[in-house]
């Protein structure tokens, strides 16, 4: 994980987060939560260390209490550089000292604790034996929604990332496909998410022909042939925030087949997309795609779920997932991304970010959803 | 976390790998070792997943088993593909399907495993919920040395990525650095390691002047001014091993006062060096170079530990640090690191890293270490 601070957030915006997740923590039940690097810390603070390592760093925010990072003294100067910085409270230990029973005397030693997903199984395992008492849920579980609703700032950021992800598909579609190895394609994407302003790539998804047929074949050495499906996924983050869309291109004309399926696709998109309104049910959106494929016969062959959320990241909660029955919020952010793949043979994604408002749902990408044909 | 599976290693290979595994776990009293996607999972598997999510990849070694790899079913024809697999058992599972209940089946209920450092805290409290019998120990407490011992052709893939790295100093020596801010240095310090084989750049530490008296800032928008000292810190990945150097340069004519610390360090780092053979505690290589530094009234100034291991990440055990009481052993690779930091003023830091031979130890780093002069 790397990251680079949203730029346009102050100190108070961050203050103001780390209140709300503190009060999120309490009518959770929660003592306070342990919030490792990546994008919980991000979001939290702007605070991205250089590196994820075996060396603590974690911020403890407990209802009542000032926040307090514990970093190691290494990494001091630059945490307290990050914007949120004014918020928080150091406490810098250094090489050979225990943090573990630093951050063990911040805590309540018989409460329950909210941790970042991705905070290393280490350092859990290193607070629990510290602490026998506690007890933990991972942040997901106990507070998912905690990021999910984007503020305007936040949505224009996301906006921006769309844009450019929709500049880098009005331009890669002009580039000759067929004679070319995927990874050349590949390459190309990324040129163009960095030329129009990502600063991370997080992937570039060229899947021609068969390969198209694996929903997370990334990119490979295949050459692509005139005839071939083409299916395109690509994002990363654009000053903090991230993009994600899918085309499926053709090279030269498609069979009647393939338009038939990539307009089946198309259809389902658009029905996942029409779901989306305040107070729906996430797993709503899912079933809405997936009957329009399944009443079409390729039920089988739509192997995922429909959408994850994004924002400072391009994959988080909220889920678009059969039995997630979290009602849609204005401001949440999310892919509706069905598609079908057909093994051996070829397959088709289509997906746009959506974002939720006051009466329905609003596309963050908007690319032409019809069949582009390339060279 | 991307990586790219080394070459040069097959299928034999990894199952090897995966056996030793397994009996160092069982020699350690564990019922099995748990592997998340990362360094770890690289090593045993040539298996790295295109990115890390909330989407449970974990392979289970328990003595007496073949390995099983629960993966994704979106993941699986990635993971299918990698050298290791044709030892491995892959066991797919679906969204919307819990991925834990499959892997509990796997273990033993009131069994104690290993579990890699960087796995989630999501999935082991997952795996903890679903087995409250069973208990964990990082991967690192429990089989520190699992990775540590290289075989002879990881040591060619870190001699040759050491190699690299010392190619970029040669050339970066050669660039204007007065007048230049230090990001612009770090730009060509990450193209020449690319140029010269690397296929990801981990760091590229540019700090001048007064940044250089912190050990980890990494590079900012200072412009460099003659009269600095600047500490240059970089690597990366190449073939999949890990290259780590740090020379420190000055802009002009250094002060007697900045090339007498400057050769302070570098007799620092030639009596870490010089403690290397096998057998020998890793904490004293920590002191023989603290105790140049010490000796000489700069013991305050030296404010980490002097080495960590490298391999398949270019920071792992071993660590070179009071307190470590592991033998070195014949094929460890390791930093010999010291430094002196001089609060707002300059640092000096000079790394190579290190292997452990029969009777010594070789340097896979071999720049000179006196003070380069550069415009």
């Amino acid at each position: 994980m790397t990251g680079t601070a949203p730029a346009p957030f102050t100190a108070d915006d961050y203050r103001a987060r780390m209140e709300r997740a503190a009060r999120a923590a309490a009518d959770a039940g929660l003592a306070g939560l342990l919030v490792a690097p990546g994008p919980d810390l991000v979001w939290l603070t702007g605070y991205a260390p250089t590196a994820e390592t075996e060396r603590l760093t974690l911020l403890v925010l407990a209802p009542g209490q000032d926040p307090v990072l514990v970093v190691p003294a290494l990494e001091a100067p630059d945490a307290a550089k990050a914007a949120g910085a004014p918020g928080l409270t150091l406490r810098d230990w250094t090489d050979g000292k225990d943090p573990y029973a630093a951050t063990a005397a911040l805590l309540d030693a018989t409460g329950r604790f909210g941790i970042s997903d991705n905070a290393w199984a280490m350092h859990l395992l290193a607070l629990q034996r510290a602490l026998p008492g506690t007890t933990y849920a991972s942040l997901t579980d106990a507070l998912p929604m905690l990021r999910a609703v984007k503020d305007a700032a936040e949505l224009e950021l996301l906006a921006a990332a769309g844009a450019a992800a929709d500049a880098t598909f009005e331009e890669i579609r002009k580039v000759p496909f067929g004679g070319r190895h995927e990874s050349d394609v590949a390459a190309d994407l990324a040129d163009l998410l960095r030329r129009f302003g990502h600063s991370q790539v997080d992937f570039t998804i060229v899947a021609s022909g068969p390969n198209g047929a694996n929903p997370h074949h990334e990119v490979g050495d295949r050459v692509i042939e005139r005839g071939d499906m083409v299916v395109l996924d690509f994002g990363g983050l654009k000053d903090g925030y991230g993009s994600d869309t899918s085309r499926t291109v053709h090279v030269g004309e498609p069979t009647d087949e393939e338009r038939r399926v990539h307009d089946l696709v198309r259809e389902a998109q658009e029905a996942g997309f029409r779901a989306v309104r305040p107070g729906v049910a996430c797993q709503e959106v899912d079933r809405a795609a997936r009957a329009v494929i399944a009443d079409a016969g390729y039920g089988e062959y739509f192997i995922h779920r429909t959408g994850h959320g994004i924002g400072v990241t391009t994959h988080e909660p909220p889920y678009m997932i059969e039995g997630e029955e979290q009602p849609l919020v204005p401001g949440m952010c999310f892919s509706v991304e069905p598609g079908v793949y057909l093994p051996g043979r070829f397959g088709v994604r289509i997906e746009d970010i959506v974002t939720v408002t006051e009466d329905g749902g609003r596309r963050l990408n908007d690319t032409t959803r019809d069949m582009v044909i390339v060279d």
